[in-house]
């Protein structure tokens, strides 16, 4: 643990390496900048020997031999590659005007230049440079990385890649403090997540965002619009076009990668919410409705658009276009208030690509799971293929306390289907504030859900993972599955609850069938059989058997095993 | 609480009310035999005066004006039913000659004849008893009721009723006591189990069992093969018919309402499981497969197989056919092991079916999102759409310590598609024995996604459940939220967490967006507007709007609140 601060009452950041893993880098050559790039991977050694590289959110926090100080924030990883290409954009014209911006990633990949960034994120997804900067080139993929936030180790986020996970921290009113924030993040990002949210509302706004920024290994995203509401005492109708554009230059200044834009909430979608059973639960979409509604006028941020992809291209930040009239009951999915949004998006979706500005798209919510295929379908159909970035969503609004649950079941199936990142729902959803549980468990229970997609749509490196803990499972090699285990400690404690002697770590049982019987053992005497006597096809097997039967009955043909000491 | 016996020391089981709920009773005439039916539900009244009914698996503990008595048991509601239908039984040739055993369910169906437990299940579930008769009849449904379990309160499995819901309980080895044994049975249905299994393995399995189903309201299911390889001291090559089919005429008489069998475990198939990453993960299938090689002869039951269904018939016992080869990794999913045995399932549930026996089919286990939808369609084709009965199955290996949530995925996935019961998942699976914190988490998360699927599937009450919550949240009635919750007593205290003051239970905000600004609040002013200028459809609400947007900004326009008091 390091201390964040001189004060010792407040918390430090979590360091040191997950259990049973240590990080290690691969080292990639960038030909056209000549820049080496280290790549991060998480690494389970396996007791047999092998070892197995799982992709890695942490960040140098996990790392023993790197420096953490939260003071002076992460080493800038992408200072050389963004100076390098600022440097070139410069040169070139038609890079949009800005001053000191280089071209995004977008309009690099458009013109075929594969970034530092590209071949990051393809040495880390295990795939083809060029793949990856064709996807970004046809909007398909996006790579939030404002050229303000060098700190962050690139990631992408598209349908054809591994799922991606964003977890929302942030103070509110009176709760939690910056050092608290930090502290979220690194935690957040220890257990997978990909993104972190910084959805402050309450004071000292702008320092959190900055001391989150300088320490994070992820990107970050905003909604600018809760900063700007802050602006004016929180009254939307005293919000503005020049209020809110400044709040967005101040948070793009300082490094943010991504940000939640609700220009979607036009005035006369409004009165499509009114016979919903939960109306508007988004806040960007509220605020935006509200003022709408004060103003009898068109949304600034809509009226505004193109201004503000100026603004996004000169630092290069990816815009999340959000879904400010998202159902947040079951019996609002899929409604025309969702659907005419969705629309808008789209159309706004081929506006920022045409500025060469990066676009996500956000989506629900509440979504029965019967309607959750219509929701990819036409996010796809209308806005390009634009990466989808869901709220769950939830299956059901009927477990309060269980919402990280009813949302998973939602978010891997609209995964499954193509959305490509998932923004993480915690047990505390609708009812309070998550605290440090309730975040490891939101972001573990999404990287399952992730996961569970990446499987269904047979990422290649995906199924590599469950079959080395499985193998394991079968071996009884139980610190190997618990290392392999998505939370290690977790997995641990419960098996130490039943069985905490040591002996029990590599006893040929657990305590399910306890020590008297085991389903897998009797597996592992077939095999044995085959073994011995060469047989590799499954005729060989069965007639091994049928010859072998009584020796298998006098050798024990039991499931019986000796009680472990202990 | 009551005690259960006069052990001090001994927990009791838990009575009383769930929170804000109570206890009422429909009364339904049989016209056939007379009876009145009282069919229990749950009540949630409701802080506007309302109320809803909700299905009530947890029997005669949640109501004060019962007395509970673990030693004496519950009362035998079915009991003259049962006594009539054997009188009449007698009267009657052609039932299969079993002594004082009246007509199955499966029997009367096909004679079109509604029992009362047709017109209770009918009830139950809002439907019409000619449809219940209907779906048993064809063996589309089940009523697992052993005529010698008559304190059991009947409910339907099939794919067009209610998702149901099992959960394992039993003790192993050392652990638990006949007590805590009961106390689980009564704690599982509490939070919505439909069914219970017991898996006992350990000491007093017989006295355990008739304790469990003296005092069940709910179908009691086993897996007779286990008691059998206790009797020969846990040597499955010692394992003989008469061994087993003595085992369950033991277990038959004390009134056990489904047996798992793992008849479709063939000796040809184990050869299959040779180069799985995990083989047989199944107890009962690795038990007979043991058995089999050891002999190298077919497996009893299934050489045996009518033998038991006449005796299940005598008993009105119905069939839950073991899936003994069941996939226990992703790797091994949809394997030709698994669906050799399906196969065989499929030939044993038209034989069962020919005796008048109910069947139900179990099915995995551990299989990725996209291989899902198949299990269902091939257990339906094969199996003539006999209730589809499986355990999860989990969508990915990775995360041991979170797979009552791995599992809840696939299981709200293929009960959508058409498995008509989940068997639970706890946190513990694959690490450890379940406490009673897992069970009631592992019973709420199956519950959520067995109404996921009810959803889906357009359940005519299931969105009435969601459409109550949700309006609850919207009009900020937070008891109404915690008292129509899953679990009330979490919701309850995940929200005092953060606001514990009684204020906060009537304030118009939520912890989420502090007491400063809340999304659902404009949608309540866009409402009012409506209301109080008479409109009623979209476009007058527009114009309405249009009209009062000034109106709208003089009268506040804002979506902060006032701070509650505390």
């Amino acid at each position: 643990m390091t201390a964040l601060d001189d004060h010792s009452a407040r918390p430090g950041v979590t360091t040191g390496p997950i259990m049973g893993s240590s990080k290690v880098h691969t080292e990639v050559r960038d030909p056209a900048s000549g820049h080496v790039l280290r790549v991060p991977q998480r690494r389970v050694g396996l007791t047999d020997g092998t070892h197995i590289d799982l992709y890695d959110t942490s960040g140098p926090y996990t790392d023993p031999s790197a420096t953490v100080d939260p003071h002076s924030g992460l080493p800038g990883l992408r200072e050389e590659w963004i100076a390098q290409r600022e440097r070139n954009g410069r040169r070139q014209p038609g890079t949009g005007g800005a001053p000191a911006a280089g071209p995004t990633q977008s309009a690099c990949a458009k013109a075929g230049v594969i970034t530092p960034e590209m071949r990051f994120v393809a040495a880390r997804e295990g795939v083809d440079p060029e793949f990856v900067r064709d996807e970004v080139a046809v909007g398909r993929a996006v790579i939030p990385a404002n050229r303000r936030h060098p700190e962050s180790e690139p990631m992408i986020i598209g349908k054809n890649f591994l799922v991606k996970v964003n977890a929302n921290i942030g103070n509110s009113a009176v709760t939690s403090s910056v050092a608290e924030e930090v502290e979220k993040l690194v935690w957040a990002t220890r257990w997978g997540a990909d993104t972190v949210m910084d959805l402050s509302t309450g004071k000292r706004i702008h320092e959190t965002r900055e001391r989150i920024l300088r320490n994070s290994p992820v990107p970050i995203g905003t909604v600018p619009v809760y900063q700007a509401l802050e602006k004016v005492d929180g009254d939307p109708a005293e919000l503005s076009w020049e209020v809110y554009r400044d709040t967005v230059i101040e948070q793009a200044e300082q490094g943010v990668d991504y940000m939640t834009v609700h220009a979607g909430v036009l005035l006369r979608y409004v009165p499509l919410t009114a016979r919903r059973v939960t109306g508007i639960v988004s806040r960007g979409g509220s605020i935006m409705a509200a003022w709408c509604l004060a103003h009898h006028r068109e949304s600034f941020l809509y009226t505004h658009f193109e201004e503000l992809c100026e603004i996004l291209r000169a630092y290069d930040i990816t815009f999340s276009l959000g879904d400010g009239l998202r159902p947040g009951a079951i019996a609002d999915a899929n409604d025309e208030a969702q659907f005419a949004e969705l629309r808008t998006l789209g159309e706004l979706t081929h506006v920022a690509r045409s500025y060469d500005v990066q676009v996500m798209v956000e989506g629900p919510g509440h979504v029965p799971l019967h309607k959750i295929a219509e929701n990819v379908r036409l996010e796809e159909e209308l806005c390009g293929e634009a990466p989808f970035y869901t709220l769950g969503p939830l299956a059901t609004d009927i477990a309060p306390g269980y919402d990280h649950i009813t949302s998973a079941i939602g978010a891997a199936q609209i995964a499954w289907h193509g959305t490509a990142m998932l923004c993480y729902v915690t047990p505390k959803e609708h009812l309070g504030l998550p605290n440090r549980d309730d975040v490891k468990t939101g972001v573990i229970t999404y990287k399952l859900a992730a996961h569970s997609a990446d499987l269904a749509k047979g990422h290649p490196r995906a199924q590599e993972w469950d079959d080395a803990l499985s193998h394991a499972r079968f071996g009884f090699r139980w610190q190997d599955q618990f290392h392999l285990a998505l939370d290690p400690e977790t997995a641990q404690a419960y098996h130490d609850e039943t069985l905490p002697a040591e002996p029990a770590k590599t006893a040929h049982f657990c305590s399910m069938c306890g020590p008297k019987f085991c389903s897998m053992k009797i597996t592992q005497d077939v095999r044995r059989f085959a073994e011995e006597n060469g047989l590799s096809t499954v005729e060989a097997i069965d007639q091994g058997m049928r010859e072998k039967s009584e020796e298998f009955a006098d050798r024990g043909g039991r499931v019986y095993l000796p009680l472990a000491k202990d």
